[in-house]
């Protein structure tokens, strides 16, 4: 079937909005048709070309809502017409992983998704002939698209797609990744470097989890008004202290902060984060995704008094069996996602959405198609 | 009072034997009589002169056991005659990190302990009118020494000074890191990075935890045979492998270790012991101490995929409340102490102890007065 979609054809260069053949769901996989997506960071990553994975001509897009067209053989979780969320991090149930009831992070469709093809290792995209890759096992730039029945969460058919999309990738990653991966508990201090989508998503599950403390650290100060209503109790711009942010931080609080979370992929606030967290205990929680090469370091002095240095992934979170209880917290308010939808647009407009992000004026751009 | 002492005067000079003067404890302070003492890496690391907290002259030592002979106003907790071990790790009880129940790391004594001092800011030792500093709060390499009455933990008399003086450092330090720090559980797999007393404990400490699989790495195969008879299941050699480590015990293993520990002070050991860590949940202690303005480092990849870094000291112990524990352990074989000691000798020959740990030669020499 022909499918509008936006085409990432070379690195470095817009995407073209063209006309590609899908082909149908083979074996365990699902046809969706997408009716919003997301704009991430690292989708603008990939494209880039700074992304030693990424392959092209392919179809970017990760943080999607769609509704099931048709299913391939012996796909029985889903059916025509449930609502879904493309997942790029899968749920089998059933590898080590899954069953280790201790991370999320499935490998059932990993290898292939990584090559940007199915798990048979064909695509189902082309275009005049020609294969176009997949993308994070989702895709969600293309209006029709192919995913792995493993990487759908069936959810609410009365959700708001323009809004759950952003469960497909940023919020949920931060809100998991307070209560998955760090654990905050009430009464902890918390900082949170880099206040994009991800960033405001700890805000938030922060403040649910009823953090005494929430500081709020960027170099825009044009985010802060927005972290403060979801929940940060102090904003700090590194710019305007003469001192390392984490010294800042440090004599901010005394002895640093329980929790911190790096959202923005720079190493050298990995390690910002690293050193203001709480001698004896403070954790800091990895969420950006550094650029190819690059290494985080410190002290081993920072460890070996007490502090743990931890990454997540989707914030931990097990998309099938956890993503439709996010969905209803979200219809219920106890996720606020509106705030974060700060431009939408029709696919056409796609690539504007990428400059608006590169010039830190959007949260998150939402296309619809 | 007199009291014979191996003396650091100076960095990278042998330790001098002679009688120094030794101040009756002031208010809050403990003077023992030291029977036996263990010589740790630690103590080699700071005559060595590459530690840049080192302060000369100095009475080194710090894994020490003894006898209360004079308490200083106010000690209530200790009177003459108990049996003590020094604890380089106070507990106070009474400050922030003691109260928090996360964390041993005590801060009652910590600043004046870094500067060589006695809490009041002195010294008790001096040699020929000249003042000598104290060393990790314990100068165990004096027959007399003076503590502060909450770096001391009350022992059973009955038990052997020359076994359990290795309860204040090396032996509680590995095994209190399986237990308090890394918490191995039945079952699981663990690689331990350096076999000397640390990592010989932390063998110790998986066996007693029941650790299923336990890798023992060390650049010396003198070392294997000991760490089998603690409960060593595989015992690996780097120098007999082209590729890195972590990617043999990798490959040994599947995914990698759910827990590995650095018992060596060396960054890129540090390294391997994480990445050879188990991708999801895999964890990686830092015991080793590292030279001065070394840093650790990895690509973030490896943390956003599940590892968690940290480290310990003491091996998160209490001393006071825990280290008695630990001793009945030893009183009653569930603790092996006696195959670390592979040398006796009195303080006049102290300096070959340090020639025989440089050497690779002895796990632990302990030193009797």
């Amino acid at each position: 079937m022909k499918s509008r979609a936006a085409v990432a054809f070379a690195p470095g260069k817009p995407l073209e909005i063209v006309e590609i053949d899908v082909a149908p769901p083979k074996k365990g996989e699902v046809l969706v048709k997408i009716s919003h997506t997301g704009v991430c960071h690292t989708d603008a990553f990939t494209l880039s070309g700074d992304d030693p994975e990424g392959l092209f001509p392919c179809v970017l897009g990760h943080e999607g809502a769609g509704v099931v067209v048709e299913v391939g053989e012996g796909v029985s979780s889903v059916r025509p017409g449930d609502h879904v969320i493309p997942l790029y991090t899968a749920e089998c149930g059933e590898c080590l992983f899954c069953r280790s009831g201790k991370t999320n992070l499935c490998v059932a469709v990993r290898a292939t998704q990584g090559k940007g093809v199915m798990p048979d290792g064909s695509t189902r995209f082309s275009y005049n002939g020609e294969p176009i890759h997949h993308y994070m096992g989702c895709s969600t730039f293309s209006e029709y698209t192919v995913v792995a029945e493993v990487s759908l969460a069936k959810i609410n058919p009365q959700a708001d797609h323009g809004q759950v999309c952003l469960l497909g990738c940023g919020v949920t990653t931060g809100i998991g990744a307070v209560h998955n991966t760090a654990k905050v508990q009430e009464g902890d201090s918390v900082a949170v470097f880099g206040l994009g989508g991800i960033g405001l998503a700890v805000v938030q599950g922060a403040r649910q989890a009823k953090a005494a403390r929430i500081i709020a650290v960027d170099t825009n100060p044009a985010k802060f008004e927005l972290a403060r209503a979801m929940g940060a109790t102090d904003c700090v711009n590194p710019k305007e202290h003469d001192q390392p942010i984490q010294q800042v931080i440090v004599a901010m609080t005394g002895w640093g902060v329980d929790h911190s979370f790096e959202c923005i992929g720079n190493v050298d606030v990995m390690r910002a984060a690293l050193e203001c967290a709480h001698r004896g205990w403070g954790q800091s929680v990895i969420i950006g995704v550094a650029g190819a090469g690059q290494e985080i370091s410190t002290r081993p002095f920072q460890l070996v008094t007490g502090r743990k240095w931890m990454g997540t992934a989707f914030g931990g979170v097990k998309g099938r069996s956890q993503l439709p209880g996010m969905v209803e917290q979200a219809m219920q308010g106890e996720i606020e996602l509106a705030p974060f939808v700060t431009h939408t647009m029709g696919l056409e407009r796609i690539n504007e959405a990428f400059a608006l992000m590169h010039e830190g004026k959007s949260i998150r751009s939402v296309i619809h198609y």
